[in-house]
């Protein structure tokens, strides 16, 4: 085992080439089912499942007794056929019995509202009862099975803060202060970051706080933000408190939990987590379209550092969750496994093996479908276990940088969608897919990374509504620029510092010098109103009145309708071999589109593919000791073209027309 | 008195002919009111009422306390006027003072927010101090009234669940948890068919278990559809401990409860509800359109076997609890009551008597408008009564069973709407009314039956998403279709079987071999998508992707678009002299009449109505010793033809252009 | 100091012609900046500002110390440099450590949820506890503060039921009773108002009664309209405690609290509260368009009875609690504040002096925004103070009465929008609205009054949704119209008593005879149904069907489509020299001035304005010593010629064209 502890993959998969596998609940099924699974599993090229996600309760039937035998038995099971496991700590989900017993472990509401058992994940991350329960069964699973042969992994919990993230108890209120108390040392401090001067809100005691419960007016929204990161850390502790007990029982097995890079979730700055697991894993579900996935793979690979990193969960078919559940089209279901592949993930697994004939998932898709292994779907999971076989080379290779990053700040994610701000309308995450897509339509790879990341490989430098800057983040911005970078920020960037505190002076006051512009006023757009831009594309959302304080910035476009006609809509400030350009107002991926082409070719960043595939075709490269493997993956329901790639061909397995994608569809080519 | 007891019809009745009246409040007017009220009512033609529905507080004015004084009065003065009395139990909604004495006895929301005194039905249905109370008023109004020569019928609480269905306070919690140790025996077998082995939700002891209150993620579906299940028994019992303590004072006084077979409540599964009333009452207000209100009436004749029932609410003209609340349009008071009693309605009563002039229904219809009787509306009412009167013959008759047959199955309706499936858009009463329409488009009377209804006399059954077929049901079903008979059922029916478990090997499961289809996924559409089939209809809200599994199917229309484009949207076998039919979209009645334009005359089940009233006029025929009685009812805002219809005319009183019924009118003629 | 003694004006500013100024919450800054605070005002012209509105939790950081130290500076350097202080007495928003110390003050709502603290006004206004506390900070301010000679006026509290006006707590609930106590004296006579007979919801004793809590269905609505009298009371009864402590330590210094006659607030009944301050003064926000604004400044300047009042809090251009917040355009600043002026205003001021840098309302616009004073909106600020100091002639004139009235009256607004109504479309500030926006597009000024004004002077009382009539205001209107007064009213109208009871025999009730008809039932119009009529213009939300019942009546238009084609649709009956017309649809402002050009020509009530400018300019005039001041308000976004208007041009200082006025623009004219 090599590289840093966060970087360890299991043993048992370092010679299975890609991983391939599923949520495997066999407690759910009769006895008689275990052996037509495995044989299943094998026939699928299953070698990996996880095990115990939901399990507690059939561990731990009450407080007073133990339960193993039937996981013995699993366990046992799969290592004869050679399948390994993922074991759960079991933990996601406590029995009835725990909340009866203690109550005081139910999550509780902004409104004061309780959250029963019933469903799932129902306690409160900082109960200090919970936890004694749940280390306590970590403990005895360890115990159990540290020495077991099919263990490859422990899988802490399950997908922390899916349904609890936000807790506002009397517990979180507790751990809330005492984190406050961490972060700031006197309540003197708290009040200055908070700036609790404004209504009234000065704080005299620790005892005084508490979350921003359901208040007569906006609660104050550096409580809100902080409270954001507590509640991120709350549960990154916890995580923390997991992994401590299984890596004093088992050192040599990795630790990970299943991270979820997918839609609107933003309640765990992955970020800062992804230094804690031992591998990274995430669980994606489509949800916003097929770039979105891509978005997702590739911040997952670049929060990775581009090694390797595991899927844990992604749907055959339909999800059961969303108000309305599509099945997957034709292709659909190899394309997004191997999307995920194509941006680092040498694992490939599924929610869940068979499908559940009870409970609140049963209309979820799985490996086997309700109609059983004599069906399209589980055809299709048995190809894409072929197709994974066949790419084997690819395992253990990295991401290769790209030559573009588009930054994703957690921080300035939550903070921009506060309320009681210029426009509810904003959302952070689409805009910065609104420039993956930008970037996709011109043939050119970019990186989606932290805000954290290293900068200096990247020729240019995507910030969508970087909106928290505080000075160490300014700086970095700023010696990208002056040492050659090309920087392009947006609309509501660098308004506050890490308080919330508005940075005066004009805006985007922490990059106010370095864009050589200052705005005096936001100006929204109202639901429907837009504004035209000399360039050919059209704001909505926002728009800003820009003065011009640098004699060098040169305007890249102007508005030519609404409030600012006339004025500067995107501007360019050329700094030393670099430059740092501002984006007004939301242009959507078209319009942004316009803009970089422009910008790109300032910062000498062209694409790599054919121009026939550009904007049809997603380009994403893996590198390693063998070469480089491309994945050429197809945006759209029609056949794409992409002449001109040689290489040796490992996927399709089959023929198609030589440079032509299937619709949907994916080719994987060993070039180098 | 004959027939069963739960056919009873008062005696006061039987020489009524049909019955008019309403609600009648006299405690909320002045006593100086209630001779010109008898006054009036004699003028409309009134000949019972139903008091005392809200009079607790009026009868109980404090714990200790009783005042029947005003009661016996009106008792005395409506009997001395020839009026019959529909005397409620009035524990419909408890008086202030006990909510005070005893808040333990309101009911608690899955939020678990407590509903406060206030509105009206504030009681928990399973509290055993509220039924204390209430079981002491009833027996007092018995042992009082038990004897007066005006007591028709004992009307138990009113439109029991219309607010109070689901409470999920610690009341609930116990009597759930005594409900399911009856159900199921033993916590093992709750386990078994909840499938608490997902999620960790099994359970160690009953007390463990509550109702689905709020919780972090969707609730386990078996909870939510048990809790459906005694949220009705648990309002059943409750009606049964009112009617018990009747019986044993007053045995010879049938027991009613009105019934809500309205709308889209679905609360009380009304098919098991209905053997337990002496004699079928129903509340029908219009909320969606008119052929609702036919679907209901004819739902409400076959729930009472055919037998002669009672309207006990509906509407002179506006409501006041929807958004907005539309006055009726001439003809719609006569055609709205007499299409009750062409569904065998043999009352025809009103909320209420006389409108409010204070409190939450002040702007509610009645018979007697705040402009008082010298009024439009009043006049509409007397005109009413009259052709009541005209109408005595068809008193007594039965509705004559109809060739067709749709079913209405409460376990479906609760269990295919739950959360966490394949489309949230699903509306079951909107499918099977849809059908109702695309029949009645064909002039073909159908009979809307509960699911438990004998099949054996139909020559085609509908059965539109029929979700839950246990083992007993799939069996009736295919004897139905090996006898002879033609069953036609359509998209996410058969899935599950009573414990929502899939029925597992494709779908449906429990109709695959009798269908002759095979289906691996379910295609719900997007909002706005939609899908042509090649006999001229589209679908929209489902589609499926079928394969024939038996080579006697025979395709009636295939998808032209989307993703099923080619492959079988309806399917046909052919079984022994009958058939079974699968339609895997939503249709609308447009396309659905297409079908069974084919379907019908497969089954030879032929329209009784001239070709030129089809479509325009609904048909409904009640029969008895002295011939059949068919009443033409316009279904449009024109006048509408009815040629040929031979026979003695009963109403309209006063001749119009023979065979033709004014917009919205309605003809009643004796035939034979 | 003359006139009683709700009409004293603060002494500090009866030499200082028009006051401006702001909110100054120095305590958000630290204490470098306020050197620069008033070097700016002073610049910017300022000479009030308004102290200490969020300052409890510094004045008096913990339950048992007090900091007046850094107030006693502020105020100092503000007197030392003339500027006069509108001193808050700071009970706005209470400490953390008051709502930790006593949880039991904080509201509850309907839903029995806590308000925690975190935003501001969390504070139940019956709490005996909070007041307790108040009163003890409101007692040392005004020790303190009392003879400071920078002391103009007392600000009590701050927008009094923002967000706390509902509270269904315990304290509201004893509150409650003992004000209907004092309402009814007898439980049976709040039985009888309540009409407790409905629904069985009469109480027999006090302690039954409780607010309108979540209840199972629609709560008593006299309960509902009462609660709503109470919570307006209960908020005044507070403000009057606070006042008598500053009456009795400073008899001399006039006090106030900031009203909100701003969008759809209406929990306070301002008519009813005008009397309690020495001197008015209002908060006005842009929510609902320009328009809006002028309607409000008119009803404003109308409750303070023609005599000066003071504009507290508008803004400079965005806010930060709308769902989008838009900046003012050009103009704009200057407009808004000049038609408060033009509306009787002698105050122009604005939340808040400095941008907050934190806090919820960091993105609400302020006189230096975050950009600093070197800013266009700075300089505009400075504008619009030389433009006040201009228009020093204007102070201390009154708003010269104008021919027509518009009725507002409170008890209507609460009543006719309540639940269990034959529409909850209907809207009553919006049909109000309509009115002085037709009157508007006619050129013909109106005054917004209180429906407790008096009439006489007026030739014109437009009475729109005059909902509530008891007897006394059925005879002022009926005096009016025999006196010879012209009046008309709308749908709606005249429907209920004080108790809500309906007024019976044919709506509507208290105006029936006046206005010669008689409506039997109403016919609302569903979304998107519309009826048109013969004058030109198209009913929605509401028709009647209306009989005449006087022969003399006229019909001014008639239904042309929909159910009531062929009747009438607005009503004229002639009355002695006067006259009373019904109008039965909502028209919107161009069908409303369709009718009003044949009704105020019937009334002899013509435009001031040249033809040109009626529609496209607003005039206001107020009157003094000096003559007249005509006020021209541009009401579009394109020049418009007011020619004809002779007189002294005070405003714009600087000149433009003769006779037109820029977009937006404003001109003040002396004239005689």
């Amino acid at each position: 085992m090599t590289g840093p502890r966060w970087l360890r993959w299991p043993a048992a998969l370092q010679e299975a080439g890609l991983a391939f596998g599923a949520d495997y609940n066999p407690e759910q099924w009769p006895r008689e089912t275990w052996p037509e699974d495995v044989r299943a599993m094998r026939e699928a090229g299953v070698n990996i499942v996880t095990l115990g996600v939901f399990s507690w309760a059939q561990l731990q039937p009450t407080a007073g007794t133990w339960s193993f035998g039937w996981l013995d038995e699993v366990m046992d099971l799969l290592h004869d056929n050679g399948i390994a496991v993922d074991l759960a700590t079991a933990t996601a989900s406590p029995p009835p019995w725990l909340s009866r017993l203690h109550p005081e472990i139910l999550p509780v509401t902004a409104r004061g509202e309780t959250l029963w058992h019933g469903g799932r994940q129902h306690w409160r991350p900082t109960s200090p009862v919970f936890r004694g329960y749940a280390l306590r069964l970590v403990e005895a699973m360890a115990t159990r099975y540290g020495g077991h042969p099919a263990l490859a992994a422990w899988h802490v919990s399950n997908e922390l803060g899916c349904h609890n993230v936000y807790d506002y108890s009397d517990d979180a209120a507790a751990a809330f202060r005492t984190w406050l108390r961490a972060r700031y040392g006197t309540v003197e401090q708290l009040n200055e970051a908070w700036g609790t001067a404004f209504w009234s809100q000065r704080y005299s005691d620790w005892e005084e706080i508490i979350p921003p419960r359901l208040a007569a007016s906006f609660p104050n929204p550096t409580q809100q933000l902080d409270f954001k990161r507590f509640s991120s850390d709350a549960l990154k502790d916890y995580f923390r408190a997991e992994r401590e007990v299984l890596r004093a029982i088992t050192p040599d097995i990795p630790v990970t939990t299943n991270f979820m890079v997918t839609g609107d979730i933003n309640g765990m700055d992955y970020a800062d987590w992804a230094g804690e697991v031992d591998f990274l894993a995430n669980d994606h579900y489509v949800t916003q379209g097929f770039p979105e996935l891509l978005f997702c793979a590739n911040l997952t690979g670049n929060l990775a550092q581009g090694r390797p990193w595991f899927l844990m969960e992604h749907s055959t078919s339909a999800v059961n969750w969303q108000p309305i559940n599509v099945s997957k089209r034709d292709g659909e279901l190899a394309r997004d496994s191997l999307s995920h592949v194509a941006h680092g993930a040498d694992a490939v697994c599924f929610f869940q093996w068979r499908a559940a004939r009870a409970g609140a998932e049963k209309y979820h898709s799985a490996m086997v479908p309700h109609a059983g292994t004599d069906s399209a779907l589980f055809r299709s999971v048995a190809d894409l276990g072929r197709a994974l076989r066949a790419l084997a080379p690819v395992a253990s290779t990295r991401r290769k940088p790209a030559s573009v990053a588009i930054l994703v700040d957690w921080p300035s994610w939550w903070a921009c969608e506060q309320d009681s701000h210029p426009t509810e309308r904003l959302r952070y995450k689409q805009e910065a897919l609104d420039w993956y897509i930008a970037l996709q339509q011109l043939g050119v790879r970019a990186d989606v990374v932290p805000s954290s990341a290293a900068l200096d490989g990247y020729a240019v430098v995507v910030a969508p509504i970087l909106h928290v800057v505080p000075p160490a983040l300014a700086t970095r911005l700023t010696d990208y620029v002056t040492a050659g970078g090309h920087l392009v920020t947006t609309y509501f960037s660098g308004i506050v510092d890490e308080s919330d505190h508005i940075i005066l002076g004009g805006y985007p006051g922490a990059l106010r010098d370095l864009l050589g512009i200052r705005i005096e006023e936001f100006s929204p757009l109202r639901d429907g109103e837009s504004a035209d831009l000399d360039n050919g594309c059209t704001a909505t959302l926002w728009t800003d009145r820009i003065d011009l304080t640098d004699p060098g910035v040169e305007v890249f476009a102007r508005y030519t309708s609404g409030e600012h006609s006339g004025r500067p809509a995107i501007t360019h400030r050329p700094v030393a071999g670099g430059s740092a350009s501002y984006v007004s107002a939301r242009l959507g991926p078209h319009g942004l589109s316009l803009f970089l082409q422009r910008f790109l070719a300032v910062a000498d960043v062209h694409s790599e593919l054919p121009a026939s595939a550009r904007g049809r075709v997603e380009l994403a490269i893996r590198e390693g000791d063998q070469g480089e493997f491309w994945f050429l993956i197809n945006l759209t329901d029609d056949p794409a073209g992409v002449e001109g790639i040689e290489g040796t061909v490992l996927y399709p397995l089959s023929g198609t027309e030589p440079g032509v994608l299937a619709p949907r569809g994916v080719a994987v080519v060993r070039r180098g």
